[in-house]
């Protein structure tokens, strides 16, 4: 059985019940229902754990992988499908998918074979629209900047140094150099613009170290957008985008609970990319997840060349994680594999 | 009080209560909580209400408005609050407003005073991602079209003929005229491009006339997209585009449903302009809602000569519907207006 | 035997016998040759000729011609060539052609059959360089402004609202609409403009107006070539950039004397577009003309309707000048044409 | 005084008395006259001179020069006046400058000093017209690249692989990166391009190479103006283009002929960049000289590491030239110069 097969054949439990599996009560305080399989957890919810034990937090990363991948996911999966079968408690923290990427054949990021995330056609199409509030958010801000142009420029934003580009969740190589604001007077001041995919956005980024929504908030006015003729720098708040921007990403920011086909807790949240970003899920859902079970099993993008040292440098050095263990997965293939 | 400060003060139900009103059972088959206040009706349910009588079709039009519009909505969210009060059955079925304009400073659409539905700001920002599907297989269908010239145009399209420009959900005035696919032969065929807004998308229009998700797919597949050198139309199903669209699309087809500010049943489904579409909510909507209730008070955009023609001369005929009753709101403002 | 051939055929004289013919000394003072059978006609010269009575002025017109046109080149030519014969002193005034459309086939405009103007080829290529001064001037004026942009902008043109265009001697439809300054900042701001073709360049307007050098630069001068944001337009003065571009025009403003093919004198110069500027001659050659005969016979382009109206009320209103007779040119084929 | 002060006071001859002095006989076969003191010499006379025994060639060229130069061009005129001095017929043999680096304020490139050639004004300026007449021959292969792309592309030209871009002779950094062909469907095909300086024109480096009018026309037919999208390259020949370009070339063809301040004969044709072609005066031009005199002093541009490689390694190697001297020009300060 291919993989969707397999994954639409799994028998699900009502979120709810994985949720009270983690102690979580079926409260409006506690959790919003995204349909019947998918909950969003609340941040004042989580806040209120604030006195639990953390649990173990376990890495899971591999070797120089081949293009395939080696397995980080469906090992991540069975390992904390794993140790929910020894009775322990454990949350399997992952990634969100990208739209673009799914859409350009190179599949979903939900496991695999029986070690798999479910509802898996949800958590690969829109999921619960995480990623449609970052490309808001995000493009509102290149509004912002192109109207603050159109109005006057007091800030002198030289329109050739805009360093904020805008995003799209496609693989749609046509918008990667664009010119924008023709058209005439009424339009804007033409210039060289492009669209990245949702996941490189820095928002993204941000989004996934950000501690809670006032942290967002300050982060997101710190993103320089642009210089001026004399290169001096332009922030996010000098626009004042700060604000609209976080309010767009309130449901956001709160992660999403979904089950494996063992039906073990599966926390999915955030989605950088590995390569221009530290490529793991958000802060906010580890740390969470650390709350709510013994165990927490998590990955990184890539090996553990690029993607564990990430995870070390940046997420736990900037969040105070420290992995208990760190599971290295190796394979033949990728040993043996000409470079 | 401010709309806003009334619609945080409202006491809302939680939304299977409401559904509870309407008969409809909280079970998988009937719907999916979206959140706590939010559920979105599922296909198979409504279709399983065919053998219902409806109930009656009342439209709210409105005299030549002015500016700020002369109260259709608060009119409609009144009268079926009235009807509740009554003892009727009463559905009120709105249009999802735009997140674009939202911040573009048009205001919500959702009613005001004590005539509102909630949860407000849900309903103004993403709400359940209908709009975000919508842009998504919009613009799926854009990459698919310079996927298609990219590598080697079969269909021969001309790319000075392409009529199928991009959407997003932003009052973003650069992205109006603008030119794609530079950079070079990695990138694609440069041509003249742009971005409408999302509500003004032809999905969104088509989306509002389907009557289930086999006729969207079908109404999708007919779109023109570009045209040959030789001004032969090309078809989206000549790109295979309908099947992958309508993926994205299959949870937003399903209705809405919310509450008043009196706790009574409000759905609120599809938002196509009422300027260069028909302007009113989706017929799978009003259809549901004839199904589940006595009364469905509804609204068409702009005044009677525009929005209630367009009513009557484009969902109606095409779909068998038939209002039992107009109201025609009518203020001494626009009576005395100059033009 | 076609026109080129007939052209090619021609018993030219060297020019210094046509100038004499016309009284003009073979000195540098009087003439530069540019080769054996074209010469440009010192301005110094012309002054010194001040005394002279003015010749005759015969404007030769024509019903609305068809698309072919009607002959009034040919008519011209002949009615010079009789009035010679008759044993006056007249010469034929006309316009230069452009180089764009003869490579876009509309063919030379130098008359035809045996009332030609020769060396055929000559006038119908470079001749003496005239319009390529006038393309260099036109374009040292665009590549002014952009620099001004680059170097800060002092003036705050509105790139927007830039008016004045690039130019290119050159039927070539891909330059009409472009985008220039792209590249980075290395290159300049982006914006919005476009070649005409340079016989619709504004210098090429003013230089068939002037009366001379000064008044040529004065004019140049007050060219409008931008707006700021606030709509306060902008000069070419206000770039200095009327003394550097009267340089580029010092030659070309110097009449050119060729010959018919009966060995007539023939003034060639200037030739601004018909339909959007005032479509005669230089009016330093009109005049250089009525001091140099007895006759001179000139022609306006289009139909009476068009060119007679604007060589009226144009450039005879603003140069004094008066034409004593009008030939109106009239075939049985644009009488019954159908329109 | 400065350089422009003298060449103002220059005492000039008649050009048909420089020529005079190397036995060109005052007749239309032989030259034609571009003003009193510049002509150009036609190519069957050169032709007729082929019996003539070659004179001597010299050519100078200079260490590693300091960003002003070390004085290659005054050397050259001034070792030219020096030989016809002690009575030997000699010519300086130079480069056409470009007009584009003169209001770019690099300067003229005629000499300077008492060792200038004259007119300086005019041959700073426009000349006598050859690169316009070369701007015009490229422009017009440009325009017929984007036609035949516009008329149906039977070659199938990849707009992304037209390596042929447009020239102007103009220091216009606007124009270096462009996107053409905007405007709709009556312009043309979208497309990125941008503008050269003339004197980078591949036209202007085989225009120096050519040997004659029938061998341009050939070198300009295969000439590669773009590849398909299969990577085949596409030559000007494939459109025809080489007729009319050759015919807009052959008067710029010609050999410019004019003096030095002491009246001995200066041949000035051509003028390819340095850094990107051959950098030395047409093959026409030298060969010409050395049927006309006993000494040619001719120079290449920047050092000898560069410019002297490339006159012999390119130029001498392709005619068959021989230089029979060297004379390497040295400063202290660029023998002192800190890198």
């Amino acid at each position: 059985m291919s993989d969707i097969e397999i994954a639409r054949k799994a028998k699900m439990k009502p979120i709810s019940e994985i949720l009270k599996g983690l102690d979580v009560p079926d409260t409006p305080e506690a959790f919003s229902p995204m349909g019947r399989h998918i909950a969003k957890i609340n941040l004042e919810y989580i806040e209120s754990l604030n006195k639990n034990k953390d649990g173990k937090l376990v890495l899971v990363s591999a070797i120089t992988p081949t293009p395939a991948g080696e397995g980080k996911t469906t090992t991540s999966v069975g390992l904390s499908d794993g140790l929910n079968k020894l009775g322990k408690k454990s949350i399997v923290c992952l990634r969100e998918p990208s739209l673009g990427p799914s859409f350009g054949m190179k599949g979903g990021a939900a496991g695999g074979g029986y070690a798999q995330v479910v509802p898996m056609e949800q958590i690969n199409l829109h999921f619960t629209g995480d990623f449609h509030a970052i490309t808001s958010a995000h493009n509102l801000l290149s509004a912002l900047i192109d109207n603050h142009i159109y109005w006057g420029n007091k800030l002198n934003i030289d329109v050739r140094r805009v360093v904020w580009k805008r995003v799209m969740d496609m693989n749609d190589r046509s918008l990667r150099s664009i010119v924008v604001d023709l058209g005439g007077v009424a339009n804007g001041y033409p210039r060289q613009d492009g669209f990245d995919i949702t996941v490189a956005s820095e928002i993204m980024a941000i989004f996934c170290l950000a501690k809670d929504l006032k942290d967002l908030e300050e982060r997101i006015g710190n993103i320089t957008i642009a210089y001026t003729r004399d290169k001096k720098a332009i922030y996010a708040k000098d626009l004042k985008a700060e604000g609209p921007m976080t309010v767009l990403l309130k449901d956001a920011i709160r992660p999403n609970i979904t089950q494996t086909l063992e039906n073990n807790p599966a926390i999915i949240h955030g989605g950088p990319f590995a390569n221009i970003a530290h490529g793991c899920n958000s802060v906010i859902a580890t740390k969470a997840s650390l709350k709510l079970s013994d165990y927490v099993v998590t990955e990184a993008g890539f090996g553990a060349d690029l993607g564990a040292e990430k995870f070390l440098d940046i997420k736990c050095r900037k969040s105070n994680l420290k992995p208990d263990c760190v599971v290295l997965v190796a394979t033949i293939r990728a040993l043996i594999k000409k470079v």
